[in-house]
């Protein structure tokens, strides 16, 4: 099983710090927003920006009906957003020919597919994963739980379209992963020894 | 984490040959087609008969559209699917009452909901599933790939009908599973031991 290691994760789930402690314990690199860093280098574009469009369905301005290629030509801000896309998928592929790693998001399962990586996938229930937003002080701690569910769920949303605008694949369905951890009943640390295991 | 184990598994996954090393490697007992044999026992239904209708949806006579609970009191052969369903029920719940154990199939994963099993889904793309089946000499060896893999999808169609009709849940969607192993890439011997380790 290859050490390039893929990670899609509902919000709130954990995928994060899984990913993070599996490439410690491995000793292997981990990328997350190191990924935005590298792109902005390569671009006159912010960081901010960079952050603001990835992991976002391209948003033309003229109706979708018309279709995607010819919006291609004639919205700038599609056109940027895709060629955001386009210097990732480039940034990650390097980061994979150079060394074993683990990827957070970013359709890094579909863009390395040729390389086979291990695609994991983590979800959990919305009580739990407003729970662990929570604990972790991630969306503000002034949100009520049904605020903090609303903004969860629609991050999710995002994170959807995005892959399946630039996959044509659904996220989080099982055909596209090889592992799928319910973070619900399972803690970090067990998920983390499992998919060592697997990559043995 | 519980020691009672439920699979769930596309056909020519190789969940069952997991479940029983699994067993085997814990020490626990193993449940799949000693259920039918206890149903038998306790029932005066031949085991071929439970066979048949385990993990199928029962069939009504009368248009579907008249409804579940009027077909209930006019169809004896609905009533009698039921009944084993309900016996199958009392036999798992017993089972699991009495030791730790493995159970395949038969919405074994809900009704023991109370128990918080573990539960698993394995599942695999249809070539390597055809390929697996070859194998081990599942469906016959004078079919053709086409022909097997017709007959894998309709197995799989009807388990997810059974679990639907008895559960009102989707046989196979992540959110009623812990663990979802894809068995293309994953060795049975690596699965389990991912496994394993969830449960220390």
């Amino acid at each position: 099983m290859s050490r390039i290691i893929t990670i899609g994760r509902q919000f709130g789930s954990g995928g994060r710090e899984i990913g993070r402690q599996l490439a410690a314990q491995l000793g292997i690199a981990y990328y997350d927003k190191e990924i935005v860093t590298e792109i902005a280098k390569r671009t006159d574009l912010a960081e901010e920006y960079i952050r603001h469009v990835e992991e976002r369905q391209p948003q033309p301005v003229i109706p979708l009906s018309i279709g995607r290629s010819f919006s291609l030509s004639v919205d700038p801000l599609i056109d940027q957003q895709q060629s955001v896309f386009i210097e990732q998928s480039n940034v990650i592929r390097e980061m994979a020919a150079k060394s074993d790693c683990v990827i957070v998001g970013r359709c890094a399962d579909y863009i390395l597919r040729e390389e086979k990586p291990l695609r994991l996938f983590f979800y959990a229930d919305l009580a739990s994963r407003i729970e662990r937003c929570r604990r972790v002080g991630e969306l503000g701690t002034d949100l009520s739980d049904k605020e903090m569910g609303k903004k969860i769920t629609a991050i999710d949303k995002s994170r959807s379209q995005y892959y399946r605008y630039y996959t044509e694949q659904e996220w989080g369905d099982k055909s596209n992963y090889d592992l799928m951890i319910n973070t619900t009943n399972i803690p970090v640390k067990d998920a983390v020894e499992a998919i060592i295991k697997v990559l043995q």
